[in-house]
């Protein structure tokens, strides 16, 4: 592992969308959220997606100048094409516009249209708990490996939930989950290292549990939950999918395996403001309390420490700011291979040590 | 097992709350929501709950005259206090309140306060389907049997997620479902029954499967995927209770030892007029096709049918409709020794057998 400071990173990442014509604040917002990512842990979405992202983008898979545009609205409501834009400059509009939404009539919902893949549901909560919202966000993920309950046929994917609540002394409350009890991510991981998957996290096509994660295209992933998490991935489709007209279902394009087809990806997102139910700072604190409740209760045998979803990100980010995040050197090797493709400077670790 | 006709549940539920001095529209409204619990299946929140609700009522546990009122709204947002009226009542008024506001800005989202139990879920999600809506419901358990992950304090209840998504020709989309693997009420049925809980329902105090339901007093309920369920539970209840102010933690009370002292219970909604995302048939008959998809696909070995969430409720709404729904013999006499301490008339089996 190498540590690369987020910076660096950042830089990176700028300089490879720069180098494929994208205007320099469209650049820079992409880089910066994809750097974000790396810092607070989410390393399956950070760097490591650049070189698909950039096979994509020259295989003009992306639209490099994508008019983001509302195309329907409501007081509460917008419906975002994203003109097949790249995922991060879509969902950060959409959040925008569902953030001043919200602060005029107490709550929006927000959907989008011809977004495409946006790292982690988690950077776009944070943006909006930056503005003082509570939000819920959702979306269809970008390949189907999950089947419907009883079901072989891949209609589903890992379709994620994430919300986030905000506190006052606190760092904020922010889930951010896929409805499987793996991430795809994770088995990709497994296979990586050489290592057996855990049983409850894939089945065979004879319904047998698959440890092999070099045999991951032959299986399912397991909703958590059994029924109920085909339930709620099958809900989180339908609202950030087929509500705004985006895929789902048969219709999501596999973008590991297809890099030009236009993926019509969909998010959701609802905002609440919490100054339009009483004092936001009262709220606010109350949600410290219950924090404060459940990471000082009793534990069970062998636990040290009570995490609430979020905190743990949260430490990452303040470590890896100052030590900067580990990237393998297999995949800095990648980096660097692209980078003398598109004619970049390449990545260093550049962390003060 | 009795079959009991839904009509003489109905009245018999209306006249146990007509003896408690309910308003004659009141009684009338809680009786058919109990019923509908009973009529798709639900039977763990329809007529068995009566005695319990009575007990709460004669020990002015609950408001009998309820001022339910909007404290505090803005275009796409209302606070509803249920002033302590029965969580029927309540909720119901607070979905009228969400689909009205949702015609006009496209979205609203609605909490409660001062509710209290509502029984399931579904019937307010039906209620908002019935009107064309996308609705996404939360609320705060009446009891706390849920621990933070890793933790042993019971700050968290079974808080339950329940969606709807309407159709064409299909049944609706209809998701409810508690965030943990089992609702306590399928614990206590376990009891009931003399049989032993499978292991991943319930955990001890040192983190062992729990199988015996008659300890459960003792245990701990299992969330759904393990941490991931915590932050569910966790985010309904920051949702639905904290958000309006209504209990969530440690004030949550325990509606089954406690008979008097107000719950302060939450619920929360958003509702989504389809409309404002284009036009509403189109969409209705997307989800058509999907529903579609996923009931014809491939099964696994041994899987007769792929269901779609809420499409078992549906089922049985039809087949208990034309020949009642059961009711155990334990329960019946219990409900006839009810009625002869509040004076009405006994329920009988009343359906044309």
């Amino acid at each position: 592992m190498t540590q690369i400071a987020y910076e660096a990173a950042r830089r990176f990442i700028h300089a490879a969308f720069a180098s494929q014509g994208f205007a320099e604040s469209d650049a820079n917002q992409i880089a910066t959220l994809m750097a974000d990512a790396d810092l607070q842990g989410s390393d399956g979405h950070g760097i490591i997606r650049l070189p698909q992202y950039i096979k994509r983008v020259r295989a003009n898979g992306i639209n490099r100048h994508p008019n983001i545009r509302v195309i329907i609205e409501h007081p509460a409501t917008a419906l975002i094409d994203g003109d097949n834009g790249m995922g991060h400059l879509v969902v950060s509009f959409a959040v925008e516009v569902g953030v001043r939404k919200a602060r005029s009539a107490g709550a929006a919902w927000v959907n989008t249209r011809y977004s495409n893949h946006a790292g982690p549901a988690s950077l776009y909560v944070r943006q909006a708990l930056g503005q003082g919202m509570v939000c819920l966000y959702f979306a269809v993920g970008n390949a189907n490996h999950l089947a419907p309950w009883g079901g072989l046929d891949l209609l589903l994917s890992t379709n994620p939930i994430a919300a986030g609540i905000p506190t006052d002394q606190e760092p904020p409350v922010l889930l951010d989950m896929a409805t499987t009890v793996a991430a795809y991510g994770k088995v990709k991981a497994k296979a990586k290292r050489g290592e057996q998957m855990p049983v409850g996290w894939m089945i065979d096509r004879l319904g047998k549990p698959l440890l092999d994660p070099n045999r991951s295209a032959e299986g399912l992933l397991l909703p958590i939950g059994g029924h109920k998490g085909y339930g709620l991935a099958l809900i989180v489709g339908l609202l950030a999918g087929t509500l705004g007209g985006a895929a789902m279902g048969r219709d999501v394009v596999d973008f590991n395996a297809d890099h030009t087809s236009v993926t019509n990806t969909g998010q959701a997102m609802l905002m609440i403001a919490p100054e339009a139910f009483g004092d936001p700072l009262a709220f606010r604190r109350s949600v410290d309390q219950l924090v404060r409740d459940i990471r000082g209760g009793q534990r069970l045998p062998g636990v040290d420490r009570i995490w609430l979803p979020g905190e743990q990100s949260h430490e990452r980010r303040v470590r890896y700011r100052e030590s900067g995040f580990p990237v393998s050197e297999v995949l800095l090797k990648e980096l660097n291979m692209l980078a003398a493709e598109i004619g970049i400077e390449p990545l260093t670790r550049a962390v003060a040590a």
